[in-house]
C-alpha cells in the first residue's frame, strides 16, 4: 500500500537534483506527493536541471546549501518527509579537502536535524551513508553490525552523520531511516569525472571509445545497485513504520569483480578498450577489499528485493545516455 | 627508560589548565620535558591557573581557542609530542548544544590535527576519546572491539574525532595515540558544578556538609581511575613505539557501584548525607548501564599498572581539597 503512503505527501528532498534525489523525485511524484527540491548546485557534484525533466514545473525548487544555517530557516519545514541527501560525495577528496567535508557531509546534516527537530519533528527522516564507513571489509557480505572502522574523512563523516540522525530519533523522537548504500549507478548520474559513479564514469569512457583505466588486477568484489531499486528500497524503508531508527546495508546483494563490470561495460556499448595499470598511492590506501551488501535486514522487514540485474542495469543506463548525454557530458 | 623519552622534549598540551592537561604537565616538567599550555579558559569547564601553580614560571602559556585556525597558525609547531586534550566535557550539555560540541570536539580537533600534518607530521599526538563512545554497553569488562553506538553529540563527537586521529595516522603518517577513558578523578579536577567530574563534585558536597543526590538505586557499576594513575598510563603510551595507531580502554579495571562510591566519600569526609531520587529523563535517556574497563591491551604492551584504589585515591582527593578548596570552589 506503498502509494497511499506518499499520495498528497509533503516531502523535502536535499540535493535533489543529483541522481539518487532527482530519482526519487520523479517516483514520488508518480505516487503523488508535494516535492521540494533543495540543492546548492554544486559544481563538482552531480546536480543536473535536467535531471528533473521529466517533472518540470511539478515540483518546488530552492537553490540553497545545508551549510547555510540562514537559508534552511526560510523554509517552512511543514514536511512529512525529509530525503537528506546532499552531500560531497567524492572519497578521495575528502582526503584532500576535510574541512569541506565536514562542513557538508556532517555539519550540514547537523543544520538540517536542527532545523527539523526545532520546527516539526514529526517528519520521517531518510539519511543515505555509505558502504565506506565499514573501512577494511573482515568478510562478505556485510551485514549492519560489522565493524566500522572508516578510512577517510568522507567515510567517518557518514558515520558521525549517521550517530547525528540515530541521536535526533532516539533523544528527540524524530523518526529516522538510515541506509549504508553500496555503489549506485545509473540514469541521471554524473559523468563529469570519475571522482565516484564509477559505472557511470566508465558508460562514458566506452560511449567516446575511450580507453578505460582499472587500478590494480581488478579483481575486487563490488556491489552495484542499480537507481530503481534503491529508489523502491528508500520508499520501502520509508513506509514501514519499523523501519523508524533503523540502518540497513542496501545494495544488490550481488558481488560481481571490477574488472567483469568494466567488460561488461565495453560489451554493452559495443565500444572502448581497457588497461591496467598499478594503484595510485591515494586509491590504495582507502582501498576496503571486496565490499557485498548483506541486504536480508531490508528484505525481512519489509517486500523489497532487487529486480534489475547488472547486465540489464547497464543496459538501460546506455540507453538513456545514448538519448540524453548530451546534457552530462 | 620513561625519563629518557620525554627530558628536553618540546611538549604541546591543548586543555592543559584542565585536570589531565595540568596533572601531565607536573609529571612531565619532573621529568624534564620543554612545556607549552595551550588553554581558552573557558568558564564552564576546568581550566584553573591554580592547578599549575607547582611549576609556575616553567611553562610557556598561550590563551587561544583550538576553535579558532588563526590562533594555531601563529603557534611554531616544532613540538615532538603533543597532548591533544581541550574538549567540551558535558556530555549531558552536548544534548543542547550540539553544535558547541562538535565545534570544540570535533571541528577543533580537525584544527590541531591539520596544523600538525602541515607544520610537523613528526610530532606524536594523544588523543583522550571517553568510554561514552560505547553508549549501551553489552557485557563488562569492556575490550577495544565492543560496538560503539554512542547516544550523544559529546559521544558522537568522541567517536568522530578518534577516527579523524586515526586517519591522520592511516593516511598521513602521524603517530597517534587513542585512549577511551573510563571516570577520571582526582586533585586539580573541576568541582564548580556536577555535570562531569562527579567524584570531585561528591567530595565538595560532602565537605561542604550537603546531601548529595543519587539517581535512581545507585547500583550501576563506573570505573573510577585516579588521575595519577591515568597520567601514567598515558606516559606509558606515548613512549612505547608499539602505540602508534592504537586505541586503548583506560580504566582502573574495577568495578564499583555508583552508591558505594558516594559512601566512601562521605565515609572519607566524615561529612554530608546521601539521598536517592528518581532518574531526571535526560539522564536516563543516555545511561550508559555498568561500566567497567578491560585494560588488558595497555598492560600487555606496556609496564603501567593502575596503583591507586579508589579508597586510596578519594583519601587523596580530599586531602588535596581540604588544603587547596579555596582555588576550586
Amino acid at each position: 500500500m506503498k502509494e497511499i503512503n506518499f499520495r498528497g505527501r509533503k516531502v523535502l528532498i536535499t540535493g535533489g537534483l543529483g541522481m539518487i534525489g532527482s530519482s526519487i523525485a520523479i517516483r514520488l511524484r508518480q505516487l503523488g506527493a508535494d516535492i521540494t527540491i533543495l540543492d546548492a548546485e554544486l559544481p563538482m557534484y552531480g546536480a543536473n536541471k535536467f535531471n528533473l525533466e521529466p517533472i518540470r514545473g511539478q515540483v518546488k525548487m530552492v537553490k540553497a546549501d545545508i551549510r547555510d544555517r540562514r537559508s534552511l530557516e526560510q523554509l517552512k519545514w511543514d514536511f512529512d518527509m525529509i530525503f537528506n541527501l546532499a552531500g560531497q560525495v567524492s572519497h578521495n577528496d575528502s582526503i584532500e579537502n576535510p574541512y569541506l567535508d565536514t562542513e557538508i557531509n556532517y555539519l550540514g546534516q547537523l543544520n538540517v536535524l536542527e532545523q527539523a527537530r526545532k520546527k516539526n519533528p514529526k517528519a520521517r527522516i531518510f539519511f543515505s551513508g555509505s558502504r565506506l564507513q565499514f573501512g577494511k571489509i573482515e568478510a562478505v557480505p556485510v551485514a549492519e553490525n560489522h565493524p566500522q572502522h572508516p578510512l577517510t574523512p568522507y567515510a567517518l563523516n557518514k558515520n558521525a552523520a549517521e550517530n547525528l540522525h540515530l541521536f535526533y530519533h532516539h533523544i528527540h523522537g524524530i523518526s529516522v531511516v538510515v541506509f549504508r548504500i553500496a555503489n549506485p549507478y545509473g540514469p541521471r548520474g554524473q559523468m563529469k569525472h570519475s571522482k565516484y559513479c564509477i559505472v557511470n564514469w566508465f558508460v562514458r569512457q566506452a560511449m567516446e571509445g575511450k580507453t578505460i583505466t582499472v587500478f590494480g588486477d581488478g579483481k575486487q568484489l563490488r556491489d552495484y545497485i542499480f537507481i530503481d531499486d534503491l529508489v523502491e528500497a528508500m520508499l520501502a524503508a520509508m513506509s514501514s513504520p519499523q523501519a523508524g531508527g533503523e540502518v540497513f546495508n542496501v545494495g544488490s546483494g550481488v558481488g560481481i569483480s571490477f574488472q567483469d563490470m568494466t567488460a561488461l561495460v565495453v560489451r554493452t556499448v559495443g565500444r572502448g578498450s581497457i588497461r591496467h595499470v598499478g594503484w595510485p598511492a591515494d586509491y590504495i590506501n582507502v582501498e576496503t577489499g571486496d565490499y557485498v551488501s548483506n541486504i536480508q535486514k531490508l528484505c525481512r522487514l519489509t517486500s523489497w528485493r532487487p529486480r534489475i540485474s547488472i547486465e540489464e542495469g547497464i543496459r538501460r543506463t546506455v540507453a538513456y545516455f545514448r538519448r540524453h548525454g548530451c546534457h552530462y557530458f
